[in-house]
């Protein structure tokens, strides 16, 4: 099992059309079968001191293993995604983990 | 759908005790059956500046709804693990999210 976790700060928050135009974005990598579960989700209500709730989007995914991940992240898909939202974000921050 | 993901980094991660103990914690975890899926991991061996690697184990929670979550905050095993791990961690970040 491999988790891919990526949480994503718009550069323009304030733009309800970079919100969504990188939630379209992010829609567009479930249809990549390597890719075992997908969630895409935005800050939940929770506030306590060790939650960070300061970012725009996050991204989980699920893969069978580190093989399934070194796919997805060549997949055209993928790559298609980076080079039509990349200019939306200020900052990315991932975490992968492999149990 | 929730997701809630937890990063621990150990008080003394150079403890291979610590690491068993708050591995054990977090497999006890698993039994609470409000929580969908759940995965335990460590770092995985991928390398860029925008990768975090330096925590010691993440916790991927996934439930139904902020219900289900909220159910789990005070679940008995939930309690128990914070009781009897707290002492091992020196740092959690959490991110909570809903899709």
């Amino acid at each position: 099992m491999f988790v891919h976790t990526v949480f994503f700060w718009l550069r323009h928050p304030e733009s309800q059309d970079d919100h969504q135009a990188l939630r379209a974005g992010l829609e567009t990598l479930k249809s990549i079968t390597d890719i075992s579960t997908a969630y895409v989700g935005t800050p939940a209500e929770t506030r306590r001191p060790v939650i960070d709730h300061s970012y725009d989007f996050s991204l989980t995914l699920v893969f069978a293993d580190k093989a399934a991940h070194d796919v997805y992240q060549e997949h055209p898909i993928h790559l298609a995604f980076v080079a039509n939202c990349a200019h939306l974000w200020e900052r990315v921050q991932i975490y992968d983990a492999v149990g």
